[in-house]
């Protein structure tokens, strides 16, 4: 299976057995934006930087941090100069940063259809649905457990929205599957559902090494072994423990040389103290030596500085998502990812609390994707879907979160100021108290100069009532409903999917269902 | 009644007859976040700042700007060096500018209220509920005309909110009164009700004159002869027009050295050409016209280079808001305001063209309102309420608006990074894989790190759907209601009181209703 650029061989092959997306077809009409074109926003000035940086060399260094049942990982610091001393590693000050040096600024991650590689890195933005929701509803058939079929559902939908940039991991938990076989299903639906880059699996040291054996049937051995084609999530257990399923899965993909995300997870005052700058400065600490032992592994190996944080209603106990000390604590954290020089995944996305998806949810998730785009975040996880804290992916939230990313995608293209977009011409041709509707300028730019939203507008409010009064999430249901109505499946070589399904069968049969 | 600070002095006064709000039974309970202490965000560079304000003095010299049935207002340019040909004014490049120079950069706009007098310019950041709609709804009365009685309670609900700095103006319309008539309740409700700063009447000369006249019963003469205590909202008939009725308002505002915030309002492709880059110049232009003639008529007078735009879906015509092109507009406005020199209201606010306070409300409101915080404007009206384009303010609105408004309010103070901040004696008290919740730097902090919203949570789900399924809005229903329940009405002298109400009661008698 293995030649020199294995995704780009795979889609010569037009002998196909499937269809592929009519994109004139589908809702989102909106071009497919990467690039970033406006300032990222800088809230922290150098000398807080610094504090917080030192305040992560300080953790390091007086606290140090615990790897669990990983005597692998431990020896690998201890080689590098940190102090062991059972389970706990301590850094000097500075040598965790440094041992990161090696970690690329950018890199791309390819998948299996070349339009869809991505820059992870510079001033690219790549946009992810929701990550690891045990439930999904929808306004038809109500909260309910994720099967494998909303699974494949949600692995369409975001193949088929262009605002999406990656076709995300464990999009929903196919809890109809047994636990140690979901993987199987869902590299499985990634690779052939959908040509987006994709994740792989890190619950388990071997469910790792499936995914990468499945990402190998695909992109052959050789590419793989120069070039990342997948992407993992490995999680920290804040504050300051590595587990060994986490240290073991990153140091297989690591191996690999495919992409390792290191997500701190870190509810304030909980898993860490309670203030934006002490969970920025955990956030940093705990990243930079899980990106240290990647580079230990292999250095070299493409990174991303991942973040997941939350704030807590302190008088109920209940997380809260989009709040202003969680989203400044999300633009500290990419500022600090921007200066260590690797790929910044910053804690947003589009996240609530909201049981619906209704105002409370939209004023979280909005404000929590203003501050991941604005701050300069490369890579945006959760930015569809998210509902009650995480715990339910809603369909029709997807799809409004759909048109947000788009918006703020437009937003980041910034304006021109070229001769053309003053419209001179049209002053000329019409004038004071004049209508500009008919200028030859409005006719030239109507149908491209704004972004179109593809859930419904309401019309006006006579109209809006005789329809029945639909709010937005209503009338977002015959939306998603159209897209997987519509989608169709992108092609793949028949003896690729054949291979890939039969390692799925008899990776299945080699072992009994576990359901825990 | 004249004195030499009637502001403080009225204060003094404590033989009140009515009482003050008691504000720890407020259902808000954040502290009043006046000051902005993170940048504001500079979208455009400086080449790209100087050609639209290129763009604004080619308009002005090769176009021109109109001024209707004002001959005073003509005759003013043509002695400051415009042409001047019929109702058609040109400038050449840098003259308008110019005469903008003589608008303070920042002034105090006194309330009757020490307290709550504000900053216009600077550092600090002035909300004010939404303006102008003809219609109000709430979750139980549904969607009806606006009468006085919603006048009152808007100025109310604004009064006991700690998140709005200022009354506004005509938060509603009070169609049940005469439009004659409206201006006479509207700005006694605001000089009674409240003690926050307020605006004036501008739908006519004489009106705008009764205005003042009123507030000079309150703060005497002398004191307005010297202090902003009022503001007017000058809209321009964009493109390019002042009406006599605005232009003489502006007169009468400027010529009495109160505040005038001069309001473009351009609806990209309609009243202007269809992009960023040409609303911005244009409302540039229109706005600095305006702010040249109130110091033509008083220099010194204080100003506002104001703002309104909306973008439009170009296939159904609908005006949309809160769309990545108009948030871009006000971003720009707000830098072109800033190096104008003045204080700056740009453009956005929590508007929206949603029928209901649901998902595509809050996105369109929470993403004007960022942009708008964000940029560095100065005054954000519309931040509370608005509905429907503005036909609406909605009641349940208004309290999820003010919750996100104190969300912004905490965001825009950034967040410390000093030594308590780190909480290092957490990490020494407690440690890696432990909890942080019962360490001293949590209990010394849990009850102010977080910003607290005033609509109360759902809670998790199954609780959630015991009560009712209540989405956000239905759950901030109790809320306004609680407000106005708990509203006491702000101490006022007697005979200031009294002194209001002949003088309404006087004008009211003197000339017969009229309805148009």
């Amino acid at each position: 299976m293995e030649n020199l650029d294995a995704s780009t061989h795979i889609t010569k092959r037009h002998n196909t057995r499937r269809g592929r997306l009519a994109r004139h077809n589908a809702p989102f009409e909106s071009p497919i934006y990467h690039r970033r074109k406006i300032p990222a926003y800088a809230m922290l000035d150098d000398a807080a930087l610094r504090r917080i940086e030192d305040q992560a060399d300080w953790i390091l260094h007086n606290i140090g941090i615990e790897f669990h049942d990983d005597q692998t990982a431990l020896d690998l610091f201890a080689a590098a100069g940190a102090q062991v001393e059972g389970t706990r590693v301590r850094f000097e000050p500075g040598l965790v940063r440094a041992l990161c040096a090696t970690a690329p600024r950018q890199f791309r991650l390819h998948a299996r259809n070349p339009k869809n590689t991505v820059t992870l890195g510079g001033d690219d933005v790549v946009l992810m649905p929701g990550y690891g929701s045990p439930f999904v509803s929808d306004l038809e058939r109500g909260r309910r457990y994720a099967t494998l079929e909303d699974f494949h559902n949600f692995v369409k939908l975001t193949y088929a929205a262009p605002n999406l940039h990656h076709s995300g991991g464990t999009v929903v938990e196919p809890t109809d599957i047994a636990v140690n076989k979901r993987h199987l299903d869902m590299v499985l639906a990634h690779l052939t559902l959908s040509d987006k880059p994709f994740m792989g699996s890190v619950t388990a040291v071997e469910r790792a090494q499936d995914s990468i054996e499945m990402a190998r049937l695909v992109f052959g051995a050789g590419f793989m072994s120069r070039h990342a084609v997948m992407q993992a999530n490995i999680n920290v257990n804040s504050p300051l423990v590595y587990d060994h399923t986490m240290s073991g899965a990153l140091r297989v993909y690591a191996a690999a040389n495919q992409c390792v995300c290191v997500s701190p997870a870190i509810f304030a005052g909980a898993m860490g103290p309670l203030s934006p700058a002490a969970v920025a400065a955990q956030t940093l600490a705990e990243a930079m030596v899980g990106i240290a032992l990647t580079q230990l592994v292999r250095k070299g190996c493409p990174v991303v500085f991942g973040s997941f944080h939350s704030t807590m209603n302190l008088r109920s106990g209940a997380l809260t998502f989009g709040s202003p000390e969680a989203n400044m604590t999300t633009m500290a954290i990419a500022q600090l990812g921007r200066r260590l020089g690797v790929p910044v995944r910053a804690g947003g996305g589009q996240i609530t609390a909201s049981n619906a998806p209704d105002a409370q949810a939209m004023q979280d998730s909005a404000g929590a994707m203003w501050s991941t785009l604005l701050s300069g975040a490369h890579q945006v996880w959760h930015a569809a879907g998210w509902l009650e804290g995480g715990l339910v992916m809603s369909y029709e939230k997807f799809v409004l979160d759909l048109d947000h990313c788009g918006a703020m995608l437009k937003l980041l293209q910034g304006f021109g100021t070229e001769e053309e977009a003053f419209g001179r011409d049209a002053y000329l041709e019409t004038g004071p108290g004049q209508n500009f509707l008919s200028t030859a300028h409005t006719l030239r730019h109507y149908t491209t100069a704004n972004f179109a939203p593809a859930v419904p507008e309401g019309g006006a409010f006579e109209t809006w009532q005789e329809n029945g009064a639909k709010t937005a999430d209503h009338r977002a249901t015959a939306l998603w409903q159209k897209m997987l109505a519509d989608y169709q499946q992108p092609a793949m070589d028949e003896a690729i999917h054949s291979a890939l399904t039969a390692f799925v069968a008899e990776r299945k049969a080699s072992m009994p269902d576990e359901w825990y």
